[in-house]
């Protein structure tokens, strides 16, 4: 029998169910592996990503698979008990919280393939919740296009001594944070392409833990069976990032394949100068997307900005069922003339979310050329966002 | 143009469009017809239910279609001005509210009906918030199935001076209340089903009225041609009921066609004595079963009551993919042996929920009859659950 924290324990599945998905095809992975051992891991995976979370727990060797995490975490917090007590027993499990007394069906513990760990470190950083945030910066531009799946990530590229650059792009916009990382050790492989699942679990889980979170890149062990000779072989594997941190009283850590794909030359689409700029209070021109996006129906998302009045942007909406409606908004530009551009609407606010600062500078070389987004004040992030016809 | 403070004509477009479906085929109704004399009134309809929101404007006679009214309201809300001004112009609608300027499609004014009113009063009642609320805890028992139509509300009877009882059922629970209403006037008709829309309406918006609200039930008015007379003959119409408050600055008016029904018997299913009483905390009784529905799948929701020890129920659930749990709390109670009955588990907790003290009682003859379900300290509400087979 197995008694642990009942808010621990709890804490313990909400993390490694993570990588759990609700609808597996392969039933054993619906499941968390539970490794008891002077201590009590227990370990989702997705065979992509891997989560492990490890709680204090006083006793022998014992390795099961707890069903259906997510209800056994939610019946055991309603039950409210002080600890939980588990006794696996050949195809079943008992889980004991308070007057909760539970008997689940389970699968044999060799069934599931548990978390992956790196053996051969390459690098390693220390990440604050600071670094973490920068990095969250990037997020909304990932791709979820699962054709181009070297999108579907984080490229991560050095850019000067201890300064690393994150970059993302759905080929319609493009994000990228300039973050220092002083303490890093060791090398990642420039362009290394962190997936998207990876990248939301750690920002969900991690930013919390209080003394911060050390990453790590390197490779697995793959134990050869050492052809004619007596003692086996290791060697490295595949690479793996991890990120481990402990919250809460556990040790999380979160493992990932990296997206094996090359990102593309991204420098070749960031303008390098601007005939047009636009400078604009930033909560200002949300308030005018915000107010003109609800009256639009289903995908009518462009919205057209209009440069014709001197520093004035009259942002306009046109819907073919609901009609057309603009907001004014005052701002400093040198257009020549009548000039316009259309903006997808959303993507323009997921943009000024990534900023912080108070005012944003749009630049391009003309309606129809890529426009680069930046704060003076800030220069560690950058957005590129490409016109719609309107 | 029409100018109307914008707090108050966002909240008269949230109440009028209550009945306004998201998806409704005849295009006007996904419309508020607007009309504007001395005040502004907005009318919307399902051609069943009628709302109407009466807001202060001075100025003269106009009526027109608001189109979009929720997507019109987060527009207004997100545009934060103080005052909206609306300027109808044929085909189309102009709103303005600060710097948001709109000109939205709409239709000729004549082609919605508007909102039904009460022409004859045959009964008058005020309701506060505390009758409102006492209503509500029958709601949970209307039947959602649409063949049993006449189920799809709740009934009216008198039961004594002054003294109504409203009763629900959907043929597994029976859900009855009996409210005092000493200011009532005239005489509604005994099993009058108000139907299930207007109740939810009227307890969304009217329990937040702080002066009360007054409950009418009469006729409309038919104007007939008067066959070869020279005036027109105008005679009551079909049965009508009407909720009407202040709030927010708005006159609000709820408005429904009654079910056109026999409610059953309902005193049949009523259990009259009982052989087997249990009597629990309420709120005991509740946790047991919020702790075991989270360890059931889908459509699992029977959970079976073992009164074979003594002082002590034993809920539990059996769920074929995840296994058993059961849930021991303490009670007191009667039964002799081993004595088993199920109960589906969510109406057992909409029931609970219905019920307002610390105890309940269960009272039924055997195992298999219907179970009846009390509070001693407060006997103006009672439930009827039929037991499940386990």
């Amino acid at each position: 029998m197995i008694e642990v924290n009942r808010e621990q324990f709890a804490k313990a599945i909400d993390f490694a169910a993570a990588t759990v998905s609700r609808r597996s095809t392969i039933p054993v992975l619906s499941m968390l592996k539970a490794k008891a051992n002077g201590s009590l891991a227990l370990e989702g995976s997705d065979l992509d990503t891997f989560t492990r979370a490890e709680i204090p727990y006083q006793g022998g060797e014992v390795e099961f698979l707890l069903p259906e995490p997510r209800k056994v975490r939610t019946a055991v917090n309603t039950a409210g008990s002080a600890e939980v007590r588990i006794t696996p027993d050949g195809n079943r499990v008992g889980v004991v919280a308070g007057q909760l007394d539970s008997s689940l069906c389970t699968l044999p513990a060799d069934d599931h393939p548990g978390a992956d760990a790196i053996a051969y470190e390459d690098f390693g950083v220390d990440l604050g919740a600071a670094e973490l945030r920068q990095i969250a910066r990037v997020v909304p531009a990932i791709s979820t296009e699962e054709t181009r799946y070297y999108l579907n990530g984080v490229a991560v590229f050095k850019v000067g001594d201890w300064l690393y650059r994150f970059v993302t792009t759905d080929g319609h916009r493009l994000m990228m944070v300039d973050v220092p990382l002083p303490n890093a050790t060791g090398a990642l492989p420039d362009g290394t392409i962190i997936p998207r699942r990876w990248i939301n679990i750690a920002l969900q889980h991690f930013i919390r833990a209080k003394d911060g979170a050390r990453l790590t890149y390197g490779r697995t062990m793959v134990r050869n069976s050492g052809e004619g000779k007596t003692l086996p072989v290791e060697t490295p594997g595949a690479p793996r990032i991890t990120l481990s941190a402990k919250r809460d009283g556990a040790t999380i850590s979160l493992t990932g394949k990296l997206i094996d794909g090359t990102f593309p030359d991204y420098t070749r689409v960031v303008p390098s100068e601007s005939a047009v700029v636009l400078r604009i209070n930033r909560a200002d021109l949300a308030h005018a997307i915000n107010s003109l996006t609800p009256l639009s129906t289903g995908k009518t998302r462009a919205v057209k900005f209009d440069l014709s009045k001197p520093d004035k942007l009259t942002v306009s909406l046109h819907s073919p069922d609901i009609g057309e409606s603009r907001f004014e908004v005052a701002c400093e530009h040198n257009a020549p003339g009548a000039f316009t551009f259309g903006l997808n609407g959303q993507y323009a606010l997921d943009m000024l979310g990534s900023f912080t600062g108070d005012e944003i500078v749009f630049g391009m070389m003309d309606a129809a050329s890529p426009i680069l987004i930046n704060d003076p004040a800030d220069t560690a992030f950058r957005g590129v966002q490409m016109p719609m016809r309107v």
